[in-house]
């Protein structure tokens, strides 16, 4: 996607690796053609073909736990993209120190080591080493939201507001990863393919909000947005008159015989 | 405090009053002497003598709700607030459309109409129906934070972001509210003035925190930020060293024979 910038990066990580004697894989894919056939974003679609690789590199490898380099400020960052997209509570909280996910029927780790240390303090690292490093060519690029974020909003925050300001996001973001690993062991088990709609309803509101997240995320509904929930919550309705909601990624959600269950 | 400008607010409120044949009661407080005196800001001092003054006037009008104009912008820029100043979740959600508060003895209900009211809709009912009004002459300032959010950061956000920006940390704080709702419900009481220390320590952290929160209200301490909860949080710590720590207001909490208590 990056073309030749792309190629490039991944020759010095190629070359890292044979320099620290570290088994080397590497994948690729058509990300643009995936979000049209999918109707997903290019960024999802790429998050996607992203830990499709992974579990696919896992299970041939034969190893189940992924290491990846988000830092603090990916987290504050994070935590502002749902916050400003709406995402409600349990979306403020998407990265985790620790956290499981199956993809392609493999139960992969994904461990997150660099969440409590600020990209400021890598840098200073690598200045300190004098580590060789790439920056991410589209990095610069300000359309995508996380980059606006980056260099224009988090600056203007700290300028206005004061300097703290990404500790104390930082901190909002972390209580709430707490709260939702405690929530979750307070949720109903959602393996099953289908949820009895008087289960739903029997529980507060917001347990239905966070049971609903909970399962449309283990069946692999990507995006999945406070208004995406409130559609499924509505089939749950006690005079519910529609027996079908639309998701993203071209797929739906449908209410019969007191089953929810996703087509 | 507003001097002139306030006294004319006051007046203005008055007639107001007598036209539509309610009731009227006034009240004033040296709020920068209270500050001082407890330790606290103006901001919160000024909230503390607001809500003395309704407690007070609530019991000798033996009425027991408050009705507060808070609207949809009010919210969204506290829990802009209460995120840029790390409060954690639980203070992400700190206005509801239904509260209780106890004060003085007396338990208020706090009831908030407008919370799903955008200042612009009020603004547009008043010019249509051409009613009169005061501008509070303080919102103009930009020093105190909230009117940094209100004329500043929220623009700013808007013309980076989008313009549906409000709507979804509105959505978000409603959550949040719904939220703490749900979880107050599943925390151990928290009428009684100390905390059993084995009780809290068998908490998931995220419960702890909660529990703390509410203790905390409970006993009147204000401005309980996350460095706050934390801090009493470690009083529970098995290897505690520290038995007395500081909260805000000038007042202590203590851990003695297996109790936590304040001072």
């Amino acid at each position: 996607l990056r073309g030749r910038s792309s190629a490039a990066d991944a020759r010095f990580v190629g070359r890292l690796a044979a320099k620290y004697q570290a088994d080397f894989d590497i994948g690729s894919a058509d990300v643009r053609a995936i979000a049209e056939k999918r109707k997903i974003s290019i960024e999802t679609a790429a998050r996607e073909a992203r830990y499709a690789f992974f579990a696919e590199t896992a299970r041939r490898r034969n190893c189940r736990t992924i290491f990846v380099a988000h830092h603090a400020d990916d987290l504050v960052e994070t935590f502002l993209i749902n916050l400003f997209r709406g995402a409600g509570n349990a979306g403020l909280s998407a990265m985790r120190e620790i956290s499981t996910r199956r993809i392609d029927g493999i139960d992969l780790t994904i461990a997150r080591p660099f969440l409590c240390v600020w990209r400021k303090e890598i840098d200073d690292y690598v200045g300190e080493h004098r580590l060789r490093f790439r920056e991410d060519a589209t990095n610069k690029n300000l359309t995508p939201l996380r980059n606006r974020i980056r260099h224009r909003i988090v600056p203007y925050l700290e300028k206005t507001v004061g300097r703290s300001i990404r500790q104390n996001i930082w901190r909002t973001a972390i209580i709430a990863a707490d709260e939702e690993k405690w929530i979750d062991s307070e949720l109903p088990d959602s393996k099953h393919a289908d949820l009895s709609v008087v289960k739903l309803r029997a529980l507060p509101i917001a347990l239905q909000r966070r049971a609903l997240l909970k399962w449309l995320r283990k069946q692999n509904v990507s995006d999945i947005g406070f208004d995406a929930i409130e559609r499924v919550r509505s089939l749950a309705d006690r005079d519910a008159r529609i027996a079908k909601v639309n998701l993203p990624g071209n797929r739906h959600a449908r209410r019969r015989a007191g089953k929810i269950f996703l087509e």
